[in-house]
């Protein structure tokens, strides 16, 4: 069967999820791209939908493939450039968050990019879960891309600072007035990363222990790009310890 | 005077810099946006042309300004919604690289938000100079505006592997097979990091004494982003020996 009307159910229920408030009803996301698609089903992902481009060359291990007409995979894409692959997958839940094993938590990070990047960092130094506190949709389809298929890596949770309170001792990332890395204490176990513009919020900013700067020598130079500053100290605290500080 | 045509000599002049072949023939660049203008202007730089859109608030400090039209405005500018405000920088020469001073190699990186991110990244961590080698033109609006003004602060080669051969010791950033940061000789100076798809061409990697790869206890995940890559190493080589080790 091809499916080539844009006003065909499964059109509606897929463009249904290309917002978060449709993603949320339906607990599932977009994903976009055969190479994403792809690493998801290999890491044992069962998708409720897997749909390819009339024309597309289907992978022959990919389980029961919905074929779309041109306009219809077009209707059903987020991209402005459909990859002609696209997957709905359920949105995982993972239980209450584990406060001793400790994480990445992203208080208001709304940049899609710089989400997607801190997804892939985290995921890359085997960081043990992130809380999403506010910010962009972690199951948004820019989010989604940006984190090149952590997101199958990631135990992710979307939380409140209430389920941080008690057990969780959290070190937050601040542009200036933190201790070095060098100086943090052996005990940090999770990290704080806040918005671009606004930092983290001074409610989660007052369940934070520690503080924690970057050291930039460059002084003509405001701040690191959000991502990078995150990646540092996502490095500093997770995986340079492991390496063998 | 208000330039309103959108086919006015100013308006042609300025166009021919979206593209990397005029903004090498005229040896000039564009920036847009006021606060990365009001970054260049605060680093002593002297703008050719200081552009604002009609309607537009004008600094009082700044310096002769032309007023643009709303349909001159968005014909010389690249931004899908632009800002309104714009001007004219020369590139600027640096004469040759300083090679005992060490620095950081970007060979072949082509992603502009990539590439502005390293150069800002670079210039918080006081990189003494870095030399771009094949990749995005550095002086590319997307790359200028990645870069969130570091451009000002930054001595930039455009320069080839000969330029760098003898007396400049090169440590490469390899996805596998090197040292991990702690094993990195004290008198690592000189960073280089490849492209996004293809890494660093094999002539530059025959040029590298060294070879470092960022330890990923986080084996599902098969990459970093490469910004995020650069970053933490160039916090490896030159931030964090500075801040204390």
């Amino acid at each position: 069967m091809i499916v080539t009307a844009i006003d065909n159910p499964l059109i509606k229920d897929l463009t249904a999820l290309h917002d978060a408030s449709g993603r949320r009803q339906v607990g599932a996301f977009l994903v976009e791209g055969r190479r994403a698609i792809a690493g998801l089903l290999t890491a044992g992902w069962k998708p409720l939908q897997l749909c390819v481009r009339q024309g597309e060359d289907v992978p022959t291990d990919w389980p029961a493939v919905v074929t779309l007409g041109e306009r219809a995979a077009a209707k059903a894409s987020t991209a402005s450039t459909p990859s002609g692959y696209l997957a709905v997958f359920g949105i995982p839940e993972h239980g209450p968050v584990d406060r001793p094993a400790g994480g990445l938590v992203l208080a208001g990070v709304s940049d899609p990019g710089n989400l997607g990047t801190l997804l892939r960092t985290a995921a890359a130094f085997a960081v043990p879960q992130v809380v999403c506190i506010g910010g962009a949709d972690p199951f948004g389809p820019k989010v989604v891309q940006a984190s090149a298929g952590a997101i199958a890596a990631i135990r992710l949770h979307r939380a409140g600072w209430s389920d941080l309170t008690g057990g969780a001792v959290l070190t937050a990332l601040v542009p200036r007035g933190g201790v070095a890395p060098a100086a943090l204490s052996a005990g940090c176990r999770w990290l704080v990363v806040g918005g671009e513009a606004d930092g983290i919020p001074s409610d989660g900013l007052a369940a934070c222990v520690d503080r924690l700067t970057l050291p930039m020598p460059g002084a003509a130079v405001e701040s690191l790009n959000a991502a990078v500053a995150g990646a540092i100290a996502l490095w500093e605290v997770f995986a340079r310890p492991a390496a063998g500080r």
